[in-house]
């Protein structure tokens, strides 16, 4: 599980600075925006983001702090905060999933290639990213077998949109996260 | 509380209804986009409405719960149910606030006549049922005293701009907040 907890710091923490980025690039096209509907559309998907930057900053710290438990007995169902963490990491990986769609909303839009060379790289680890913590998620709940049931597994099977050999652009490949074991989950 | 409780289910089921409304409408029109673009925009709203909808799967029978606790010492955040139902109510104010705008951007597209009084009636709905869960959330975490703090508090001080009245004609205010830190946000 310690794996597991320091691949999701490093997912979530990155995601962080991919938001504040991502706002940096939308907040001169509200400024700028030609009438109210681009202003709305604009705003809008900065808010999202900023209601995610929001959410990260108390989830962040707990899985801080399960990195740091030592006694095994926290990792458990029976344990509040444990259940917390993974509902919380749950609705963090719909806001991965969101944010992708963000992003190729925006690279629709932001065609040059100063914007586009950065929404694309930011692309692409968040895709990555998405699909690292659906599957650890999975086998996390798998493991536990309790009666925490993800509300929206039915969801996923409609994202087959998000493969990147469907999306126009994706042409970069990042480099492979630092390797992980799958199995070793507590 | 009681009566807080009530307004709640009240409120969330009736959000329920109207997020399958509003996602019947775009239903045809994601199925007849013109094009790419068009097609992941209408999606995306769709999906995060669905999101919604799932979650409002769990919440409403968490306040109905509620709605039928006879010990007031339930009602304390002392009990990890009573916190992660004060989350949720959070959370789902958000999402009350991002369906004004899902309804603010379809306005400005489907402007027929009978989509456009739908959509202007389910709007006037949302944007006072936000208001109401607004309010007594504020009260609910003032009367507690207790460490929960709204991680979104920050965020309703730029929400102006869905005052009704203030819909069309309005100027949105950029965010102020440049360059801001996450840090700030703790």
């Amino acid at each position: 599980m310690k794996e597991e907890l320091n691949t999701f710091f490093g997912i979530f923490s990155g995601t962080k600075d991919a938001i504040e980025k991502f706002m940096n690039m939308l907040d001169p096209v509200i400024q700028n925006a030609k009438d109210d509907h681009e202003r709305l559309y604009y705003h809008h998907i900065y808010e999202e983001e900023e209601q995610r930057l929001s959410r990260l900053g108390s989830l962040i710290p707990l899985i801080s702090k399960f990195q740091k438990e030592t006694d095994d007995r926290a990792f458990s169902p029976a344990n509040n905060e444990f259940n917390k963490l993974l509902q919380e990491l749950n609705l963090e990986k719909f806001g991965l999933h969101n944010f992708v769609e963000h992003l190729d909303l925006a690279l629709f839009s932001f065609t040059d290639e100063e914007r586009s060379t950065l929404l694309k790289e930011l692309r692409a680890v968040t895709y990555q990213d998405y699909q690292q913590v659906k599957t650890y998620l999975q086998e996390i709940n798998d493991m536990f077998d309790t009666d925490y049931t993800d509300p929206h597994a039915h969801h996923d099977e409609h994202h087959d949109h998000l493969a990147p050999q469907n999306f126009q652009t994706q042409t970069i490949q990042t480099p492979r996260r630092k390797g992980f074991t799958v199995g070793s989950l507590l």
